[in-house]
């Protein structure tokens, strides 16, 4: 019998997409950052998005408790962030060992309430459960956003000829603590779509090798990527800006004739952030897209040449949206 | 230092409540069956709700998978029918190991897909992630639900005289499958909602003796209760009633002068289905409320007389509503 590890995430997201089809009021269903529910009367949109960290995968054993849920609440606001949305309520989920140290649970609100705080955001409500024997921890945070009605950015808008371009720097995310210490982009996002020529954007958590073409796809387009021009962070080499996963920056694609525009308001907007130009959508090529060279798979060892830094348990897994 | 199985879940769920304030357009946040959140212009309050099912915990390993599917999204359903409430869309998290066969998840959708077709609940997204090892497999189910604006009916809501009454049957949910294949009182509760004099409803998730309790409490009451009265699953025991836990029927607490009409026109909108009148909410007791006797703690081995049936791979945890 086929196994998870073996037909691969990609596969069963398509799988699973197919089944789960958007209706009624669900205006965008699986496939991008988040949902998109259309609410009567209101004259906005609710984005919804569930996410999930699990100790050995998402972050090390020993990791201190405010970190993990600074992340856990982090990694929902960037998706809330790259369709330009306000986030708002938030549901945590903790499936503990009973042999955990009770102050660790503190900890962990300690971190979780701090990001939420600068962001307007409340707990809403939440769920414990004991992990049977020892571990390890999962931490679940499902989250809604608004967004005016109608103006959610998707993944799919993109157009033949469109810019890419990325927010910040790009690749190193573990050994440097940047994917437990990240900054969701929500102000950015924000921003982004209300500028004319803003197509599409998503946040990037598997590596832009593996989120790239998924946008691309989206938006029935194929890609141009300039290595040359990723924009590296300190210790990351051009394949690792492709392949680490958790930068947790805005890709977006731009009209061209937008981006001028665009270029030159962000550093006032955004100063010291970095807005980079790394390519461009193209026509869609005939055939089926090529596998993706890096990036996370849920359920696959990561691929050479970009080995998961060995600090984690088990280093089969990213997280996907569905 | 202390841990989360000698501190308790219930002295961890009072210290957390402090912790995350309702505010802001959350109008009621932890400690009810669901969070309420007011939208503007719409006429109505989002519910929001999430809930876990933990392989060994709350299904045996080997459960069929469109089992453990229909009751990871059951158990919120069951939490928006106690608010009256009429359910909207979910976002489902899996955690599985990477040697899972991929059918699984088919399984598991399938269990799923066929009860939220029954309520017209559309999957809006989701999250995959590999758990390290081989297990446990872990499902988290978040959930929306809508309700006019102001009518949610909380937990807090019974006043001293008010008549308590269950629907259906209580205890033997384990070895009879109930656990597993309950129905949700969707329709019960909202009809529930509509009536005159329903003051408070939660639904009975942990054991009547340790949920009951909560609705006093959060009512700011005592209660009586008539376990002679107790309407027993086939198999079940009286103090089975009480503490054996998922019996996911609703509680209500009544005005004794609405009580005659609610339950004369209770058959025939419920052939079928009892609704039983077990007790009343009485003044507050002076001092501490006692402990539960039985029903579920999430951190804590389950104390005698009611023994979990041996069937799962750790019987030390239910789930928590925050």
């Amino acid at each position: 019998m086929q196994t998870l590890a073996e037909l691969g995430e990609d596969a069963l997201l398509r799988h699973l997409a197919g089944r789960l089809p958007p209706g009624g009021c669900l205006r965008v269903g699986p496939g991008d950052d988040c949902a998109v529910v259309g609410l009567p009367g209101g004259g906005f949109d609710l984005l919804l998005k569930t996410d999930c960290v699990v100790e050995g995968v998402h972050f090390e054993p020993g990791t201190a408790a405010p970190r993990v849920g600074r992340k856990a609440l982090a990694r929902v606001l960037s998706d809330i962030a790259a369709m330009g949305g306000e986030p708002g309520e938030v549901l945590v989920t903790l499936v503990l060992p009973p042999a955990l140290p009770a102050a660790w649970v503190d900890g962990f609100y300690d971190g979780l309430l701090g990001l939420a705080g600068a962001h307007g955001v409340r707990v809403a409500g939440g769920e414990l459960a004991a992990m049977p024997g020892t571990g390890p921890v999962v931490v679940n945070v499902a989250a809604t956003g608004r967004v005016a009605a109608g103006q959610a950015v998707l993944r799919g808008g993109g157009r033949p000829g469109d810019l890419l371009a990325v927010t910040g720097l790009l690749g190193n995310s573990f050994a440097s603590g940047w994917h437990l210490d990240f900054i969701p982009r929500l102000e950015a996002g924000r921003w982004l779509a209300g500028r004319p020529g803003l197509h599409a954007m998503m946040d990037l958590s598997d590596g832009l090798a593996r989120d790239l073409p998924r946008l691309a796809a989206a938006s029935g387009c194929g890609f141009t990527l300039e290595p040359a021009r990723l924009p590296l962070r300190a210790g990351a080499t051009r394949e690792g800006a492709q392949g680490d996963g958790e930068d947790y920056e805005l890709l977006l694609a731009v009209a061209p004739d937008a981006w001028p525009a665009l270029a030159a308001a962000w550093p006032a907007a955004f100063p010291g952030l970095p807005l980079t130009r790394i390519g461009a959508l193209a026509p869609p090529s005939p055939g089926p897209p090529p596998p993706a060279a890096a990036g996370w798979d849920a359920f696959q060892p990561h691929p050479p040449p970009m080995p998961r830094p060995g600090r984690f348990a088990d280093p089969t897994s990213q997280r996907q949206d569905l």
